[in-house]
């Protein structure tokens, strides 16, 4: 099963994705975050629409959190530390906080942001949760995960080292995208085996499997909701392996025309083109 | 005028207040960023409901954006740098995220993160938009303010220390709290001249007036309309003044039961208790 929210004549809405395209259960249900908890069956061979007359939107179009995670990648962090950005590997979760208004959906364009030349992207697996919690302990903490996204955290990098708090690059409008759906957890296998790789204009830059991650998953979980309660559609975004573009040598930056793809094996592929602002 | 937000007999509305107590608007306007945006003319003798029989909520239940800014007054800056936790004044404005379930209203209860003793506080002015704007230049950004409120932006400081990224410490459920009310702009004389004074249990803790801002407004809604569009009810939390408790020495941090007092000159006094979670 694929869940995905759309525009279509016009229309938002949200529905899943079958053998004969997708299925629109914006009448039947109020909103995706309700299909979550309640779960769906769909016959495979309906379909109300195709898939190309539709338009991805981000799956969950209000999460309450978008909760992302800074240097949770070994060879990230190492490459981070040799472009002299930080010091030692964060022995807690290093986090923050995109907007909404920050990401995009599959297909649509990624803004390129006119005030910087140091656009980056950024392939990660992002987590949907589906049950609410409060102090989730590691246990208990898959329960609470509906199913498995992607993002591209689009970064803005002069403007995220402009202080030490990284907000300021994480943030531009449209610089991120996430999609093209969701797969439910139970039909993600081994998350830890989960590879994840970003191409540029078809070159691979990013490679590198989830069991790399520094903070693992039920870690994640565990540590932001000892902050705040998690709520159905919040989403985590699980940092980004190395091969960034800025602590390349010379650095890569995405440039108008350019297309990023991140892919997730068994989930998709998340494929926007940068447009200029 | 006063717009505030607030729960009676079980329902959540919003409305003014006048002199003889408090009128509804639920019934006339969608949301009170539809009052913030057309502005509203209320018989001063009116009163639907007295102050005292309303629960005060946030101002803005909904805002998109909680932008907040770190290191935002010298003399505060300076206490930190004491503290050995920054180097140098930013030049940039040191910006990151609340989440709207991170605050609470005027006189609801600010919940003690149980997993830490170092509760602060940190009375702030806070600026709520009116009209939606990108990339506003400051000679343009007062007219996008529809008023001014207050915000406690209580901090967790060993979490807001975890890494380099302070969110965490900033983000504790109901940790903080903005309020009572949101004062037209109009109403409001020279910012820079507006006083901002915390008192804790009634002893004043910090005590300074908003021209000691580093970024002042104007600089602060052009950074931030430069990442991403402000909407209307969005909130810009201005900075801490210096006085916090754990550059005291000896650290002072709030306690069960301790009673905490934010209060700006004309706009109001944000008071709220701590109560254990």
């Amino acid at each position: 099963m694929k869940y995905l929210s759309f525009s279509v004549d016009g229309r938002d809405t949200f529905g899943v994705v079958t053998d004969r395209g997708v299925v629109d259960l914006g009448g039947t249900f109020a909103s995706l975050k309700d299909v979550l908890v309640s779960g769906v069956q769909v016959d495979q061979d309906r379909a109300d629409h195709s898939l190309d007359e539709i338009t991805f939107l981000p799956p969950i179009a209000d999460p309450v959190h978008i909760w992302c995670l800074a240097l949770n990648y070994v060879e990230h962090h190492d490459e981070v530390q040799a472009a002299g950005r930080v010091q030692e590997l964060p022995k807690q979760p290093a986090l923050f906080a995109r907007s909404r208004d920050s990401l995009t959906g599959h297909g649509q364009p990624l803004r390129h942001p006119g005030v910087s030349e140091q656009f980056d992207y950024e392939g990660e697996l992002a987590v949907v949760i589906g049950k609410p919690g409060f102090r989730i302990g590691q246990d208990a903490a898959f329960d609470h995960i509906a199913g498995y996204t992607i993002m591209n955290e689009g970064s803005v990098r002069d403007w995220q080292f402009h202080t030490r708090q990284i907000t300021p690059g994480k943030n531009f409008y449209r610089s991120g995208s996430i999609g093209p759906w969701i797969v439910p957890r139970d039909e993600v296998g081994d998350v830890d085996a989960l590879r994840i790789t970003t191409r540029l204009n078809g070159q691979v830059m990013q490679d590198d499997v989830a069991a790399s991650m520094v903070h693992k998953i039920p870690r994640f979980i565990e540590y932001v909701s000892s902050i705040a309660p998690l709520h159905t559609g919040d989403i985590l975004a699980t940092g980004t392996p190395s091969g960034v573009g800025f602590s390349r040598k010379p650095p890569v930056f995405l440039q108008v025309g350019d297309v990023c793809e991140v892919s997730v094996e068994g989930i998709g592929v998340l494929r926007n083109r940068v447009q200029g602002d």
